[in-house]
């Protein structure tokens, strides 16, 4: 199925950030491995722990698992490459998120969850990864700072839940909403679209 | 329900003390209703995935997830007005930790788990709201080393045990548990009660 | 039985390392006794919420929790001691490791899970209890820098697996895999030997 395909890119793409990071603090190979699995797998599992749905992914298929941990080792071969060439993983990244979003919109319908519970859902799936390797790896997390990526995670899934509301099958809501998320990440980095901030200086504590 | 009203107010406070965090790093609002969810519901959370209490309070009741988001983000424009009165905060905490550590407690006496579970149960959600948002915001866990926080979850624990234990009626036992537990905590922060510290010198290491 | 045994002493040397970790980041007995818990049981209770496994092990047995809260407690008083008798402590954490890892390796064998899955319980157990005293005290993991250590974990897991398949008799599994294990540590400490480590400048990124 084309989720699938796109969810394996997206845990390839996320796992090598995180294999990114965990060299930019000197990590070894395990630490490497670590930080893959969290970023590419942790998103979903913090949503399946949320919301109570066992037996988590890589639980069930360990294959995804093995995958991940696979990527994060090549990329410590293939960093400077991996590093060069940072705009080809940006849009994997995008289409990640758009993947992440869908599947965890799909596991709250699944389960019969509140659309408000189904947002949440998707959002975690998207955001959760990238926030666990931030705080292993003892960085600010980006996703608290950046560019829009929550927000477009909320958006494609709002998107979907509307498709699957009206009966759009399923195929075609996967796609529409993918391009779509995929297209507004895109933009939203180029443009470098930004959520409005919220400074609070220290001596007004 | 009394313990629902007053859980409210717990969450509401909780959530615009997560705020300030966020807006202390400067983060968006994105980041700030994270922080104020993780800070307001994180307690609870985590309580519920230890004892695999499943489905989580907020997954259940989605709208509390909705008054800690608006609490958070109506803080970013009150920020200055919540900071100046930072006295009626201290007295919404103290009667969110009290409600917290009942309900938590609560939990425990309903899954019929030992004592000694729902005295951690009772602690868990008073404090891990407060320490998730200090990790997430890259602060020094301010309940590992403030005034007396997760000890006064402790005593309002086992009076509200003791309470049940000899058959009080529900809302007495809640009413007397939360006065209790509301003053102490009053009073250990006027008198700056402090548990005995450990320190250990970095040299002796 | 053995390896309840080499449990207890496996978590209680942790939760005195959890207590000296507390004690340099100079927090109050409260902050003690969590970090003890979390480093000495945080590992198991990590495993058992990825794994759905509840009840988790200190909700069944909260006797462990109290080991665990107790030798924190003692560590404030006889730190200096402790830290006296490093040599000690690094054969008990050795001892532990074994002991965990063997323990996560039998929980994912009892849930009939994929060989794969049970050698990740294997190391979650051994790794995460640190991973996270190391998150909540700011410091670098040390797991994911050090000499071998979620190495051992996964050898200990393959050594165990092998000799469970051939359908050795559960005790001398265990004896075999807890005595290797214990000899690869203490060997990979004195030797220092570590794995390779990934480093990624940071003008290359």
């Amino acid at each position: 199925m084309l989720l699938s395909i796109v969810y394996i890119i997206g845990i390839t793409a996320e796992a090598m950030t995180g294999a990114l990071s965990a060299g930019r603090q000197n990590m070894d190979w395990f630490g490497v491995m670590l930080i893959a699995s969290v970023t590419a797998i942790g998103g979903g599992s913090v949503r399946d722990i949320l919301l109570g749905n066992y037996p988590l992914t890589w639980v069930e298929h360990p294959k995804y698992l093995l995958i991940v941990c696979v990527a994060g080792l090549i990329t410590t071969w293939l960093a400077k490459w991996v590093v060069k060439f940072n705009g080809i993983f940006i849009r994997l990244d995008a289409l990640g998120l758009a993947a992440f979003s869908i599947i965890g919109c799909q596991v709250g319908l699944n389960m019969g969850l509140h659309y408000g519970v189904c947002i949440v859902a998707a959002i975690a799936t998207g955001v959760f990864g990238g926030l666990l390797r931030d705080l292993i790896c003892r960085q600010t997390p980006l996703v608290l700072h950046h560019e829009l990526y929550a927000s477009v995670s909320l958006v494609i899934a709002c998107l979907y839940l509307i498709l699957q509301h009206f009966a759009i099958s399923g195929n075609v809501s996967v796609i529409i909403s993918l391009v779509t998320g995929y297209l507004i990440r895109m933009v939203a980095v180029r443009a470098k679209w930004r959520l409005p901030v919220f400074r609070l200086l220290e001596n007004a504590k």
